[in-house]
């Protein structure tokens, strides 16, 4: 299925993840605006766009800007046992500046480790409430040695801006899909690399196209806060507008597919979604709205109510490298991230297909007439004949060409060209708006 | 689950009960009077209501009213062989007046007995026809020796009146939830007294209430009959305020538990009975409304259509003792009672909660800002968390407490607190109508 | 179940189809003309139709007529090896006149025969396409020897006409129901003539009947081309009255029943035919409407929309001698022939008595007071009680009478007697209208 031309997407993305790995991102901060500006070299028109402080979102706040110029722990001796400038993980998120000498019973207070899993650092955050931390594995925390220690966290947290980028490709209609993805995770590859490259590689395929049917919105921003402070400036256009969206993480392994529904499971993503996992990766992990976690809690949430899904390789919280300095380039690769962006790319080609159609005439047309049919009646049965009648038989006008696949029992992808021909033959015809109206809301 | 104070509870039913089994009830008559005026004591509110003999009521009248002083068969040597002063059961229900002697060969045309359960004495009536005759174990029946027996039935079947027992109790909101339980068996426990003394358990603790949302209409009447003629007056006044009712019958034994649906079984008391039950006896047992037998008969009748089911404990002619002398007080008991009176309670008070509720913010709540939600990322998870979290994200103003629950896989009764707190942060407010409206009708 | 008068059906449509079955029918011919002489006989309203070569019917053209002389393949020795005499199967279908000798090699290119089934002689058409051929079994086909062969082909195919039968029986309502079967294949059993046979004695039965609710419009065409320009001809009246239809095919042997859905597959022809398939021949073959092959291809086709369904014996396509010389007279039978005409027949009984019933009175009715109920309560489970009573209890001016029955438990068939004692004793009534109102349309 996969061609030369495509794995090498995979290599492109996976070599973007590797630059972008290093990078510190969070909430806000310089490494939010570093990933972005990489971005932009793929994606040129990506604007970025920036939030200040104290700005009002719903029932939040824009936080001050975090930025770290250096953190570490240092020991009586002058090592540094903790440092942030080898992994940026071990600096709990939004720390307070710091600096003074504590007793490492004190320092025990500060420090996170994960005893079951005693050679991973923990990644961990504190936002809104004035703390500091550091993070380290279970087993280094173990040899720390009684003593006083040294501790420099050298960081602003001050009145500044939040980062996003924001890419809007017009197409012929007004109609939206949105793609929205997270940068806010320092140094993790499957959550949270993936989805910005990902997105990416997708973007840039459709700024490629020669005419795009749908209007795509595409979103690079932080994720729970900055999925917030986006909505609160684009509701109203995106309720009016969106059709379906994905938000896009998770999708670098190799190891499983996943599904993540909107609220109430039935919108257009979803169908589209379930649609094409049915078909190209039929032993997914259908997931309950239940278990989210990322950014279709705010889009999904009452009132927003967009139709907004996912579709994951391993899931957020289901992977045993989740949130530790294991989930790195190692577990992700080109082939998943390969895997995820077929398939989210079929998704968006079913739904520029994703038409209702309806039959020009009344009965079976006469197809041996145009060619589209064997005379001889022993050939009938021939799979061919029998998709192209099937489609026929069941393009009445009232659904789209999601359902009109499920119902003849074959993938949507596949009938794309056969409803090619059948437009050529004029022997059917786009009918305007149900499916569109039917896909739209996240209820 | 059961406190010292809730077990007290099946111990009163249960003494109650105790008090009214010797009472002779019937479709009327002075045990049913007796009944009533017991069951005034215990709910001071009570009011009786005669109605006169040849009422009509829809496709009935109201029958002569039956009394029984004595009854008895008396063999040549003037030992009663059969004694309605030993049993009331003895005495087919309804048995016109009648002296004389009869031989045995004629007395047998009008006994009664169960050859396959030879020691129980069976249930029988003959409403509306004119007869006499008695019950008696099939051990007896076949100890009687040929002779001439004498046959003494002091019955006064004359004009008179039916009566019935009525409480309404004022709510905040003029909709209604009826419970209904019939008073025309004598001497049976399970399949009858158990229902009267729930219900009147249920409508003490309702009158203790410092408020009630809905109006409660409690009604002791004779089945079938009974059923009819309280409709009969009510019907109007039933039809526009009920959202739910119940049945309360076969509640007092620790067997199983039972339910009977309305006619269509989806109506607000089908939905807040099965769901209850799911949560509280999971292995309850499904009956369909083709097995009906009680007076849901009358109100889920064509054209009546009021939304009521049943929560039983085993069902009428489903237990082996139904309808026999072997239905009597050692077949329920106070835990049984008690476990019937705790479902329906807290039936009751999932309904008083059962509004539609709805997220007053866009996108989720900051909740650490209000001290509803750790700021540690790694905590997010605790279960108290996400039940909260997944009541908000379901509270989109379109489904009630009852399908909230179910939404997030939860017992309603579980999620009164969270509600509360949300109500009082308010971050949740309470949608008019469309819960009630979505409840109403059998149908 | 089946009577003697009834089993005399079965025997008299195994002789009309032994009479039919030499006939040489196609699309058009003599054939066919002769085949509906011979169901006039049956059915003497019968219309016969005839439409001129080159009209139009939506998408195709009412084709040249074609009629058979003569036909057969002479080796060099005088012997014809092939002779449409001995088998109409023998001549490919609308085979154009030839006379011309020809070598075996050539001959070749122009015979079909069946590897797999060397002792068959195929069915093969060639419409619309100018060829001629000859179908053989293979294993005669194998004992051609090298040579010239002596081609005849004495055809006639010219303008002409196409030529249908159509029955319409007037009823009290202008509502019809529509029985189509087809007539264009030449000597075969199973997948033909079982089909006119049946739906003669359907007719008859009709056509005796005092009175009838429904109109019924009973055709007798060629497939494809036939249904088509019947169609032309009346869609709009059809499309405005039509409620339930049926395409008669492939009724005559033992081995199944099978079902072929409408396009949607709710009609009421789905309804009434699944409920009778369920309660007649519960282990039926449930076909999808992705398996159709008969007319419902054009009564279902997207803008037609007409209600029709097949209830079948041996599916088309599905039995061993489909399409060959062996579905002969051999492989249908008088009991086979019956069953089918049985439970279209019953399909046809319930729609008579399809309506929506209501009860006339509010809470149970007073059944003794009527003679349709016992007095003493211990007899009121008794099975005849209890499904009088569910009648009632369902007889709310909902669902139609196979609804109702579904929801009871029960055949539509077996309550037709209880409604006919309720209607009489005014207990229900019928309500208009809904029942047709939801049964209209393929959709």
């Amino acid at each position: 299925m996969t061609t030369c031309h495509e794995l090498s997407v995979g290599e492109e993305m996976y070599r973007w993840a590797t630059d972008l790995f290093p990078l510190n991102r969070s909430l806000t901060g310089a490494g939010n605006r570093a990933t972005l500006a990489y971005l932009r070299q793929i994606l040129p028109g990506l604007s970025i766009h920036e939030v200040p402080s104290g700005t009002s979102a719903f029932d939040w706040t824009v936080p001050d800007e975090w930025n770290v110029t250096d953190a570490y722990v240092m020991d009586e001796i002058g090592r540094k046992v903790i440092d942030w400038k080898r992994n940026n993980l071990h600096l709990v998120g939004y720390s307070v500046p710091f600096q003074g000498s504590v007793s490492l019973e004190e320092l025990q207070t500060h420090l996170h480790s994960l005893p079951n899993d005693p050679d991973a650092i923990p990644y961990v955050t504190s936002y809104y409430r004035g703390n500091w931390g550091f993070c380290i594995s279970d087993q280094d925390r173990k040899a720390l040695s009684d003593g006083i220690y040294r501790v420099v966290i050298d960081t602003i947290l001050a009145p500044g801006s939040l980062t996003y980028g924001e890419l809007l490709l017009p197409g012929e209609e007004k109609q939206e899909i949105l793609l929205s993805t997270y940068i806010c995770h320092p140094s993790m590859a499957n959550n949270e690399l993936s989805g910005p490259v990902v997105t990416a590689a997708l973007a840039r395929w459709l700024q490629s196209l020669p005419a795009r049917r749908f209007t795509y919105r595409i979103v690079f921003t932080p994720e729970t806060i900055g999925a917030i402070v986006y909505l609160s400036r684009n509701l109203p256009i995106m309720k009016e507008r969106t059709i379906a969206g994905f938000v896009v993480t998770c999708v670098g392994d190799d190891r499983c597919y996943s599904f993540m529904p909107s609220r109430r499971g039935q919108s257009l993503a979803d169908r589209v979604a379930r649609h094409v996992l049915k078909h190209s990766a039929p032993d997914y992990k259908a997931y309950t709205f239940l278990e989210r976690g990322s950014d279709e809690r705010q889009y999904c949430s009452p009132g927003v109510d967009l139709p907004v899904a996912s579709i994951m390789r391993s899931k957020y919280n289901k992977f045993p490298e989740y949130h530790t300095s294991k989930d790195n380039m190692t577990i992700i690769s080109p082939s998943g991230l390969q895997g995820a962006h077929d398939i989210l790319k079929t998704c968006l080609e079913v739904l520029e297909h994703n038409y209702v159609y309806k039959a020009t005439y009344l009965c079976e047309p006469q197809m041996s007439r145009r060619g589209l049919y064997p005379t001889l009646s022993r050939n009938n049965a021939e799979a061919w004949v029998r998709k192209m009648m099937n489609i026929l038989a069941y393009a009445d006008g009232t659904g789209d060409l999601i359902t009109l696949a499920d119902e003849i029992g074959t993938s949507a992808k596949s009938c794309i060209d056969y409803v090619g021909q059948l437009l050529e033959a004029g022997l059917i015809g786009k009918v305007d708006g149900p499916a569109m109206a039917a896909g739209q809301g996240a209820k």
